[in-house]
């Protein structure tokens, strides 16, 4: 592994699977659990072309890689510090072969990447709409949660228009937006074909949920077991342990 | 309680709920758990003006009047042994005043009842469609489980006739049939506000949804904590017990 130098305010994580590290900053982007499972919840096949709209500080790609390994993947980013931090992570995992960085804005991706060469796009876009009150739009991590700068129509049309007919979309949003979700992935020929609630306790109502929409299928959901967060406060369930700490 | 008179291969269920009991015959209609959990699910309010569509034996308005009782509920039934059947069930247990049965077809229900009229829409319609392969459309039980005499577009097109602004839509589904389900409620202005997914045990995929929707509602939905029917086979979970067996 090559030497990484933090900036100011920069931290290190060890993601806990084969040495991978990533670089935060809180005043820019953290990465949440929300991406850790998305992370799990999306898989790679062998020689997949695939990315990751939004990334942020490359958690997911990252992730991905230190999971599969079988792909490449793109990390789309429009932060020009976020991108700086991702490439100094992936330099640092020395994974340059697999993974790399794009600026620039989801609004255009398939403009940047073309249409129908993807066979994967994953992404944990903003999950705030206007609705959820006004915000700072210059605030960095403010681009990260709330719809400053795309919508969840403008994620799902460009992930539609990227994949391959057969290809995946994997998302992380909020339950309370589903019948927003279904209704735009159908608008834009993406069946929801498998997905997960995630629950913070067994007896508490979601706060997140996986979608796996592939471009052109025949509809025919399935809603697998609840991914439950925590037994007690502070306290991983086994399966998030299992998700947590690699497997 | 009145005697009732049994016909021939009919058996009388003590709900177990203040000496309600019910009539089923195995060969034309038998209940199962989810008329159970819909009727815990659903909810009336004091001198609601209530209607189950495609009532069967009468069991989810009989359940719902056993568990509140300060509703009017209308069953409605296309099946005249099932008709007969229900009308026993609600002679004997003395609640003609509160819950009656009218023969009819779904499809015509806002012809035949008017419209915004209802507080409260029920149904645990057939789940089967078309893409489940050819079923005989003579037999009694085939015209509950499958869309052989409604589709699942006429349950909810005549819910939202039948329902007034602000009034709720409760039906349980199966998980599969989700984004269906969700395009049609949104094409009939009924928003989904509150679903439950139900798992056979908690770490298997849901095979039934309960889904509360408002008709004229803004969109926001809360997907409650799962529901989870069994610890170990034949084993009730703590919370289906109270489900089950009244609370």
């Amino acid at each position: 592994m090559t030497t990484i130098n933090l900036k100011e305010n920069e931290r290190l994580d060890d993601l806990q699977r084969d040495g991978y590290v990533i670089i935060s900053n809180p005043e820019y982007f953290c990465f949440g659990i929300d991406a850790v499972i998305l992370s799990d919840f999306a898989k790679t096949k062998q020689g997949d072309n695939a990315i990751d709209l939004g990334t942020g500080n490359g958690i997911i790609p990252i992730l991905m890689d230190a999971r599969y390994g079988n792909a490449h993947i793109t990390g789309l980013e429009i932060q020009e510090y976020n991108v700086d931090m991702a490439r100094r992570s992936i330099e640092g995992n020395a994974i340059a072969g697999r993974v790399d960085i794009v600026q620039g804005d989801i609004r255009e991706a398939s403009k940047l990447f073309g249409c129908g060469r993807y066979d994967v796009v994953t992404a944990n876009p903003p999950y705030m709409n206007k609705e959820h009150g006004l915000v700072n739009p210059d605030e960095h991590k403010a681009i990260a949660r709330h719809e400053v700068l795309c919508t969840l129509e403008d994620v799902v049309r460009e992930a539609s228009r990227l994949l391959k007919v057969g290809g995946h979309f994997y998302m992380i949003h909020r339950p309370h937006r589903l019948s927003e979700i279904f209704d735009r992935l159908k608008v834009h020929r993406l069946e929801p074909k498998r997905m997960r609630l995630v629950h913070p306790f067994a007896d508490k109502e979601a706060n997140m949920v996986l979608i796996d929409a592939i471009k052109g299928a025949k509809p025919m959901l399935k809603v697998e077991s609840p991914l439950i967060v925590y037994d007690i406060p502070g306290e991983y369930t086994k399966e998030m342990k299992g998700i947590h700490y690699g497997k």
